[in-house]
Parts: structure tokens; sequence; C-alpha cells
């Protein structure tokens, strides 16, 4: 999407055709700048460090990660190398497992001299798939948006949106936010509120940013903020992603996501959300008893972190010195909260039989 | 209430049996510093500057400003001078305008000789009424807290909290907290989970420091984290306070509180508002409709106030630098969703017909 005007992906190959730029995501919102990855190691860095995050993003650059290793050594000592040096980085994102594999998979029956290339051809894949399911994400979940506005009666559609599921964790569109860039770019008129999204802020931070960046209007808000403006009627449309969707449709999302659900249910809002059909486990049905929820540092909580009046970024304390905290990463949504989930295929109703019909063959498993 | 194993008031007539002692609520959580008031000045500078927050506390500082002052002017000019100066502190307060005015009814007809001595003793009168009415508000509610640890076996009672509506607001007891001590210093088992309550933070510096300070059991958590705890049956009763309550039992109070009340009805979870009478219009009923909800600085979301590493309180910015923000303060949460009122009479049902079965002679009007 749009930065200063300037058309970005969140990960490409740089001009001189082999390194790989990312956007330096530890900057944001007060710094926009580029990182030039050149070795593996400076790939796995960036991941480890959170230069790049978001499932997406993280699995792309572990495969650019490849291609950048086996430049050094493309033997197949080095490519088990490479594999295990990245597959370590996080060790709990099954896209990362996931893309790792893929690349061995593509790589190891080739002979050492056309890895390089193949890697990154296979890198670059991985990349436009990524592109081209949020540019679905977008498309239908534009219509949505377009069908609202025409309710309106051409009235700007009010969105409400929860930590970040844009095009800053994926390489392009993003998610929630590809039906609002999708919208935004035909002409349709959107105003976004951005839950600012504690404990990390990725909403404030990096949700307004990209939403700025774009052009998209916007307004943050405090978390506590979303049933107050959908109780005056001035949320027409709640739209969020999905860390983890059960075959019955529940959707584990950033914690906070449930109470918006709440606040929409009670309200007559429609509640949307947009996954690719990745995020599915076609294992579990009920979200609440089977999603395992990550339990994260306190610190998150106790700190907040942001930048002085002088231009410094750095951590403050707002927790009672000495008070415990909880850090729960993530909630579930029932189902019967969902008005639709958004795919690359689709909408589908938040139900087994709704997310069958679309993918009638994963669903069988 | 407790600190360091001290009790205190948040305002007190100190040893010199004239100055007036405050707790400095700007430089909590991270420093306990009391603050000797000596002229109408400082009270006036203490209100205006949130050293004492807090609508009943706001109203015993003014009284006790009107008996400094007059220790310096007793005569009606005087006594006019010290009420104005007083009154301009905070325009919008209730609290404020109403303690002053009581002052002025009680020592106007009064001879200047008389004054002093009698306006301290207005000011103590009005002290000790709240904490009256908070100490009552925290038997009725202990009740239900004790009723709950039965049905608990004996098991640690889980309350969820949002804001600050503790004895830091009040004189002691506060009105939410009340109960939590009340039933806290009988012996019963609790644990509080704070609400952190972006965008000013009051449950995690404020609540979280007073229930630390008294010693009871706590956890802070991000305001997205309620529903969470909640669907997962950690969570035994919410007990919030009210800003304004109207006559039909809709509440108002801190923004996000509405949320927490959606989660707490769909997942069984009893949701008690505890508030002093003086916190009911009698002339509304739809609080949604009717309840003006004030917007406050932007300054407030897009800066969060902490401590450094090195020991400095200072702001950080937060949000995407360009993004606007939007920061209503409180929001209305609707009758049908609290399960009872906790007054100072008793603990009524929310319902037009429950809070006249306490207030007959205030609901007639």
């Amino acid at each position: 999407m749009l930065v200063r005007g300037q058309a970005y992906r969140t990960i490409f190959v740089a001009d001189d055709g082999w390194s790989v730029a990312v956007i330096d995501q530890t900057r944001l919102p007060f710094a926009f700048e580029l990182l030039r990855l050149q070795t593996a190691e400076q790939a796995a860095h960036a991941i480890c460090n959170m230069v790049v995050r978001g499932a997406p993003l993280i699995g792309v650059t572990a495969a650019y990660g490849v291609a950048l290793g086996l430049r050094a050594d493309a033997t197949d000592v080095g490519l088990e190398r490479v594999i295990s040096l990245l597959g370590a980085t996080r060790p709990t994102a099954v896209n990362l497992r996931w893309a790792l594999e893929r690349m061995a998979a593509a790589l190891a029956p080739e002979s050492p001299e056309r890895r390089v290339e193949l890697a990154y051809a296979e890198a670059a894949r991985m990349a436009d798939e990524d592109v081209a399911a949020c540019a679905a994400i977008g498309r239908h979940g534009a219509a949505i948006l377009e069908r609202l506005a025409t309710s309106r009666g051409g009235e700007v559609v009010r969105v409400l949106t929860h930590c970040n599921a844009g095009w800053l964790a994926c390489v392009d569109w993003g998610t929630a936010l590809a039906p609002v860039y999708a919208a935004h770019d035909a002409g349709i008129a959107l105003h976004v509120y951005v839950d600012e999204t504690r404990p990390r802020n990725q909403g404030a931070a990096l949700t307004a940013f990209e939403l700025g960046a774009h052009g998209v209007p916007h307004t943050v808000i405090a978390d506590n903020t979303g049933g107050h403006l959908m109780q005056h009627g001035l949320v027409d449309v709640c739209l969020v992603g999905s860390d983890r969707t059960t075959a019955a449709g529940d959707v584990a999302n950033k914690i906070g996501t449930y109470l918006k659900a709440l606040a929409a249910r009670d309200n007559g809002v429609p509640f949307y959300v947009a996954l690719p059909s990745s995020t599915i486990d076609w294992t579990i049905g009920d979200g609440v008893r089977d999603v395992p929820i990550e339990e994260r540092a306190a610190r998150e909580v106790t700190h907040v972190r942001g930048r002085t009046d002088d231009g410094r970024v750095l951590d403050v304390e707002v927790v009672a010195p000495g008070s415990p905290v909880a850090n729960p990463a993530f909630d579930v949504t029932p189902a019967r909260l969902v008005t639709g989930i958004i795919t690359e295929r689709g909408v589908a109703p938040a139900s087994r039989a709704g997310l069958a019909a679309l993918y009638p063959e994963r669903s069988s498993r």
C-alpha cells in the first residue's frame, strides 16, 4: 500500500537483484525506514527482533532468508543449516515452520547449482500468493462495504477494527484491512475507528500508521470506547482478523475482540472476520474450550513504549509497583457473535456448514 | 484505609489543629506523599491540579478550603471571595458546587467571629458523612461477597472492577471498593481483577495502589481482558462505581464499563454498581439518550504517563503522529445489564421501582 505516495510491499528484492528489503517495523509509527537483509543471519535477526511481524510476513521473510543463506552455501549441509537457523527464531509460529518446510521440499531434490535461483523464485511465489489471497479477501469484503454504503445512501461507512490485521502483517493489503483499502481505492467513503489495542498498542501504532499513510480517514480510540460508539449508532460494521479459526467458525483473535463482538450484537452492528483459510484449524470446533491462549510477558502490561517530547523512544512503567498482572494475548469470539467470515474464496456464515461449503476439500478431513 | 500499615483518610486536619493534609494523588502510584494546605489558594490549586480528585473528595477539600480562607478574612466579603475562588476550580463538578453552597448556607448567617470554627466543624461533618455513606455501601456490598464466598464453599471470591471507585476518590472506603475492603477486613478471601482503564489508567495506577497498600490480593489486566476471564469462569462478580445514575437504573460510569457488563451478562456473572444516592439524577430515565458524555483532551489518548527506568515520571506519545483520536470519558450501562445497585441504604434492583422503594422521598419529585 501507499507510504508518502509510493506503493510498497513489506518485503521485496532490492534494486541490486539479490538483497532483501523490509520495513523496520520496530521503528513504526515514529519512523518509516527500510532495512536491507544480506545474509540468513540478518533475516533470522529481523524475525527474532520483530523487525518483521505478522504470520504471513514472517513466513515470506524466512523463505527469502533461505535464499540468502544458500548464496553463501548451497550444499545439502548449507540448506539444512539455514533452515534450522531460521526455524529457531520464533518457535511457536506455525506459518514459519510451514514456509520452511515448503522451501526444503522445493529445494532439497535440486542440485546445489540451481538452488539459489529456485529459492528466490519460490520465495517470490509465496509472497505473490499471499498478496493474491489478501487481495481476494479485499474484493469480497469490499462488496460488503459497498452494500453498506448503498444502504446508507452514500454516507460515509464507519468501520471499527481491533489490533493490526493490515498490510504490515502481510506482504500487501492485509486481512481485516484489505476490504478497507479495496473499498477506499474504489472511491467508497470510509472512516475507520481504530482500537488502541493494549497491551502492545498495535492499533494505535501500526493500524493508525498504515491507514494514515495510505490516506484512509480514521480515528484512534481507547479499547474501552467501541461499545459507547456502537450504542450511539456511530459504527456501521466491525471488521477484525483472526489468528486461529475453528471448523465451527469460532475465532481466536487479539484479546478484546470478544468484547467488541458482544457490543456489536447488542447494538445490531454486523461483525465480520476476515482471514486467509490457512488460519482455519479444521481439527477443532469449540474455540473457548480448545484454543490454547498464550500468556505473554508481564512487562507488556506494566510498561508502555512511546516517544518522549525530546524524540527518544522508551518504555515507561504504568502499573502500581508490586502489583501482579495477567497478560493473555488472545480471546475467542464464539461463532454465534460473528455475522460472516470473509476468506479468499468468498464470505461464509460462521458455522461448520458455512466453512465446509467454501472449503469442501478441507472440511472432510 | 491502610498505607504502610497505617490508617489514612484522603483528607484530614493536621496535628497543628488547623492546616489540612491531603494525599498528593499526582504522585501516585510511584510515591505516597502528604501535602499540607494552609490557604484557600493552596486548596484551590490542589483541586485544579488534581492533587485531589473524585467528586466526594473534591467537595470536602473545597469545604476545608473555605475554612482556610476564612482564617485570613472572615467578613462577608471574605466569605464570598473564598467561595467564588474555590467554585472556579472545576466548573463542571456538581459535588463541588453543592459543597460550597452548603458551606455558604451554614456560614453566611453567622457572625464573622464564629465563622472559622463553624467552617471547620461543617467541613468535618461533610467528611464524616461521606465516610459513613461509603461504610454503609461497604456493609451492604460485603453481604453480597459473603454470600458468594459461601456458595463457593469458602473458595476465593474473584471480583472484577473498572477504573477507581476506591477510597482515594472519597474520604475513606470508596464506593465500588468499599465492599471489597469490608469483606477483606472481615476475613473473606478475595482476589480483585483491576482493569487498567485507559486512557487515564486510574485502575493500574490508583486502584492497584490502594488495594496493594491495604493488602488486598489483586491482578492488573488490560481493559481488553475481562471478557476472556469471564468466559473461562475466572470472575465471580463485577463491582463498579457510577458517576451518574438515572431514576430507571441506567449507570454512567468510566468508558468501558458497558463492555464489561455485556461480558458479565453473556457469561452469567452478576454485575453490581455501588454508588451513593447523591449520584442518582431523579430527573432522567434513559441514560444512553439523556446523559451528556464529556469529550476529554486528545492528549489523554495520544500520550501515556509513566515512570522511566531512571525514575522520572513523564508522558510518552503512543499513537501514530497525525492520527486523530476521540476520547469520550464515560459510557452508559443500561439497567437491563445491572444485577443490583448497592447504595448506602441497601441493595436495589436496577429499575425505577427498585430505586424508588429505597428512596421514596426522592423518586416522587
